[in-house]
């Protein structure tokens, strides 16, 4: 190699122009967060020696930076679902992330996902993955109790709970607080350290392909300690590298929606590497306007008993949704100015954590004050608030469908909270497109050819989950460590050249 | 080369593997609409020798089957604009193409546009594309007279009409009916004809492209009376093969929201080839999510008095903006069902029409018969009715916006149409995504580096227009001349190689 040949993840380096390999082993891993680390030790179980490359001095990617919920059910339901009294069907679950997805469901990476979904819970048992069988009631965003089942997405509420029986699927690890993540990744690292044919770089930035005269993916530049080295891969490469959510260019060219967000959500290395170098050697990316963009609106669990309206003072959504599709409702409205409105007694629940910083942006002992001091025209406001209160006292929201359980008369005074996109309140945001992908992980070209060598898995591919307003959480660890492992286990089983 | 090559445009070919050239030339142009037309003769008259590839037995493309409405103005106006008694200044154009783009806009692109659009002007004027110095005062969707300027666009609507001065800027050709079209690319033809530098080659499939070690593009993999040939571009390739709307997998993949459509509107040969030929060297496809899709509720102008209603009885629009900001506002509306509401009278005006092809959902000899027709929760249609029809005594839209020149009270008896797409009414789309290119058509990687010798037009590049809501009538065919001649003068400036 000469010094002149940059090295882009836009530009691929042909085998022919490496004059040796510094390093040769059967799969190289780009990547050491959920997926990564999934791979390896399916990989690595299969017979196959292992490479990880991980930009970061220590693994975790995403993973660890997350509640580590993991979306899983289906087959009668896991040892939690039952144990907590919860029966849990493979074709509701189908049914859906069918619907959840919308026209960009790829049924056959859900069905695989569903179809094994509880043996996937049996393995990350078997590797060391604890979850109580106990049910956490309360609606939330994350569970800070050590409880292993909670609904973390729109399950119950309309349109879903019309077509499939609703199920929680969000499987929590055996921890107090926020500390899933850490705890995934412990367990993936032990299991990795365990195996002897697996090797992890540190501090080694994959920088682009090698592919041979067929077009093959045959190995890695990377950079080591200053150093350029080229990595052969006897199975193949597979990319772990995580999403562009922290390539501000990326995310500005590709997912222009999620710049109405204020917060990126992921690790810092998600710069969109991975994807590039998949597009690098022919492979298509997909979906890749999408993204995870929310209004994190509760807890507590009582301002579901509120409503949503825009700056006409219309209702737009059934309030029991997860606040990702709420997330997503706001941007599809016309309008300027989006208020959740509350009564004061929800209202002083809602202050003692205002997680999502909304700020109030009128009060009103009438309905009509709070409509003049919101400077909404005369009539919008009062007679939503009245077809609402009407629809609560007879149970049925006519409207959006929230759920029975939900509908409380509004009773003034009231509050409304100032829920508009870049007007202080916290709007995370993280990319959903990626490499197109077959459910064993092999990267296929804008025609849906396999690209030989190469594989994806975690959010540097396009995975299960594609759309904000269909989102539930624990879906991308689910994804990550899911599609990890059929990755790793699919290159295992290829030839070794 | 060997038969066991595959000649796939996902699949670039290497100079290595070619034995030999069948045909050289400077510049090789894939695609014989508009923007390859306008590129041939741009680089003709820059000294270039040219060959045109055509995969049909004629020139067209889907410029000869539009209407060939080209969006010009700024610099102090055109001299249609001019004679007609419009000014029009570059800024007011500029910032409205960038409020239409939103987040997508690329400035630079959008700028060179504006600032050079009165000399394109004079350049189709040159080569005897004939424009009428008259004004076409009515809401048309396609100007049906020879007059020869018409307001095409949401320019006198809000929020627009707030932030730029409103001009007409939509030019229409010197003919009867909707023919400019044909008669656009007659006159196209004829220029290419007349100049000896360039040959057109119908009939002829490009397939893949060819590039050399340092993945520069250097020639084009053609199909011609059953062989495959190897041409030779010594300055480079431009692809102004079109979009991908016929190609329904890529719609699906790529645009899915366009499958609300029942209508693709464009050439058959709209496959997506160019696209992909482009990616398949490193080329980035970008805005590949969006696409124009509409409901064509005007003519007859008339209409716009009625409002548009979701089946929450909610108005979500001013209705008098261009028909495609309407369509992308109802596919971004909740709800199952979207009705257009109009008086008797108007109801008259449209029927005589009817070419959005909606079927009548609803009457009422009241508000509330209307309403509960509609099967809309009482309460619903009457308050927005009221509001509206209170607003519309004050001559003032305060919750959509629409110019008083349009509000009317809408006075029982009342007719509803259905204008939910996928119940009969006629919704076209057409698909905005493609390759990134500079202002110049040269074609850019994922970071926005430049791939030598290939470049990129028409809707084969992702040009000027980038939303459905933003989209004026003669965005295509302004983008497709306009950056057809811009790549034609770039490439024919560019080293002979």
């Amino acid at each position: 190699m000469t010094a002149a040949v940059k090295t882009n993840p836009s530009q691929p380096h042909h085998a022919r122009d490496v004059s040796h390999w510094d390093l040769e082993t059967d799969v190289v891993i780009v990547g050491f967060g959920g997926a990564g680390g999934c791979a390896a030790i399916e990989a690595a179980d299969a017979g196959s020696e292992v490479i990880i490359l991980e930009l970061a001095s220590a693994s975790g990617g995403s993973t660890a930076m997350s509640s580590a919920e993991i979306y899983m059910g289906g087959s009668g339901g896991t040892r939690v679902q039952r144990a907590c009294g919860f029966e849990d069907s493979t074709e509701d679950m189908v049914t859906y992330m069918m619907m959840s997805n919308g026209p960009q469901a790829d049924e056959a990476k859900i069905r695989n996902y569903c179809e094994n979904s509880v043996e996937h819970f049996e393995w990350l048992c078997d590797i060391g993955v604890p979850f109580k069988d106990s049910f956490h009631e309360e609606r939330a965003i994350m569970c800070l109790t050590d409880d292993g089942l909670l609904y973390t997405g729109s399950e119950k509420a309309y349109p879903f709970s019309e077509h499939a029986k609703p199920a929680p699927r969000g499987h929590n690890l055996y921890v107090k607080g926020d500390n899933g993540g850490p705890l995934f990744m412990k367990i993936i690292n032990e299991n990795v350290d365990k195996r002897e044919r697996i090797t992890v770089h540190y501090e080694t930035r994959a920088l682009t392909l090698i592919t041979d005269n067929d077009g093959e993916v045959v190995g890695v530049v990377v950079r080591q300690n200053k150093q350029e080295l080229n990595v052969r891969a006897r199975q193949g490469v597979i990319l772990c590298a995580g999403g562009f959510n922290m390539n501000e260019d990326m995310v500005q060219k590709y997912a222009p929606k999620l710049l109405s967000g204020n917060q990126p959500i992921g690790n810092p290395g998600d710069t969109g590497t991975g994807i590039l170098m998949g597009m690098s050697v022919g492979g298509a990316a997909i979906n890749m306007h999408e993204g995870f963009i929310s209004i994190p609106y509760y807890p507590p669990a009582s301002i579901t008993y509120g409503i949503a309206v825009n700056d006409k003072g219309q209702r737009f959504i059934n309030e029991d949704v997860y606040h990702a599709r709420l997330g997503q409702a706001v941007l599809d409205q016309p309008g300027d100015r989006f208020y959740f409105i509350l009564t004061v007694d929800q209202y002083g629940d809602y202050e003692k954590l205002n997680f999502m910083g909304a700020s109030i942006a009128g009060t009103g002992e009438t309905e009509e004050e709070l409509e003049e001091e919101l400077g909404l025209r005369r009539g919008t406001l009062q007679n939503t608030l009245r077809i609402y209160n009407e629809d609560c006292a007879a149970g049925n929201d006519t409207q959006f469908h929230k759920a029975p359980q939900w509908l409380r008369q509004l009773e003034p005074p009231l509050v409304a909270l100032d829920i508009t996109p870049g007007r202080g309140v916290f709007v995370p945001y993280f990319t959903l497109g990626g490499l197109d992908t077959l459910p064993g992980g092999e990267v296929l070209d804008p025609q849906r050819q396999v690209i030989r060598g190469l594989y994806a898995a975690g959010r540097t591919a396009c995975g299960i989950v594609r759309r904000a307003d269909g989102y539930s959480s624990g879906m991308s660890v689910g994804d990550a460590s899911f599609s990890g492992r059929m990755a790793g286990k699919q290159v295992a089983a290829s030839a070794r050249r």
